[in-house]
């Protein structure tokens, strides 16, 4: 097994223990090697050298062994948001997605092979489409509780949650397909920017200008909204 | 088994084979009555009378018989996609939505107790969640064809294509929740006026407007877009 095959490192320098670590790298070996079909838990854990009973210890199922970090990479974002009820709410939600790249980002070798695991397993596939709802459904519970009353809050929320991760999942997909070349954060900075710019408040404006400045804007009546909304971000400075 | 366990109606009208209906009554029965993970696919098809050949004729999972209706309707989106190359896109996308809304509206029953199933199986939670996933594919596909060429065009498509499902989603959950109760189709309308509104052409100028009226918004620089946004659609005649 080679070195390249280990578990990607914390983001926050703590050590994992290295049965957790021994346990992904002989998962991955088998996906690639035999296949996700014909790898089985018991296959998994006598290459590690461990218990069927560690290996439930560490994941509650073979293809949480492919995402080793996502359980505590929600168990952050939805810890951040709970700290978050002052800030400008979609900005928050776009702020709390940055660990979900960095997860990624701060061991692009696995993430790379997981990525091309993932996209010829369709098993994997419809596991991470699970777990691409339950990164939704951190930030939608924010939001909808942030705009509870206003008619269409919740709707509101959960159209919000989808387009953020969706415009996160789009820039982390496009660097995973560049073979984690580039800068993912710069990408997915951008992407946000968009939702940003399309729901909620962008950046504060810009220096020198007072924010009791007024902007106007005309348009035709019949263009696309989303032309005119183009519009008022170049004359707020918001691009 | 009473009449109310068949399967839903097919909305063309057509009649679908009476082996189909009994496989999904069969499945339906079992899952509430022994639980999902409790019935294989021997048991339903024991229970329905026929092989598992027939089975698997009719559907690729045991889980398929739960969601009948899901290829036909992705089937139909694709297509109504494919025939809407001159269609204003965001608009195009959202009218495709429909036919998903029509599926579970024409059978309230039938659509309740899969909600209410589904929400309490986590099985069968995480096979919905690829089912979105796929439905969000079909228009995003459609979208990044219609935006090729600008930058942030895939993105863009991206977002769009899971803002509309999820829109969408929350209108039709709502509806299932209130055990199909009320207009499901006028909320999914709302619901994707929304989106249209965030993202694309809102409904053409009202009558009696010409294209060429053109609207002044006047706002403070500090304000949340949203909020602009807001004023804007009320302005334009949009909301």
């Amino acid at each position: 097994m080679s070195s390249s095959s280990a578990a990607p490192g914390r983001g926050d320098g703590a050590e994992k223990p290295p049965m957790r670590d021994a346990l992904v790298a002989a998962a991955f070996r088998l996906f690639l090697e035999r296949g996700y079909e014909q790898t089985t838990v018991d296959d998994v854990v006598a290459l590690a050298g461990v218990g069927r009973r560690s290996f439930f210890r560490c994941f509650p199922s073979e293809d949480d062994a492919v995402f080793p970090d996502h359980e505590r990479c929600l168990a952050d974002m939805t810890a951040f948001l709970a700290a978050g009820a002052d800030d400008e709410p979609v900005r928050r939600v776009c702020a709390a997605a940055r660990p979900v790249l960095r997860m990624h980002a701060e061991n692009p070798a696995f993430s790379v092979r997981r990525y091309r695991l993932t996209e010829s397993v369709p098993g994997l596939r419809a596991y991470e489409s699970s777990v691409v709802r339950r990164y939704e459904r951190a930030p939608a519970g924010y939001l909808r509780a942030r705009f509870a009353g206003p008619r269409d809050g919740a709707l509101r929320a959960d159209v919000i949650a989808a387009a953020v991760v969706a415009a996160h999942h789009n820039a982390l997909r496009s660097w995973l397909r560049s073979d984690g070349k580039g800068d993912a954060e710069a990408a997915v900075d951008h992407a946000l920017g968009q939702v940003r710019a399309a729901f909620g408040a962008g950046p504060v404006a810009a220096a020198g200008k007072g924010p009791e400045d007024v902007v106007v804007v005309v348009s035709r009546r019949g263009a696309p909204l989303w032309r005119v909304v183009q519009e008022l971000e170049t004359a707020l400075g918001r691009g």
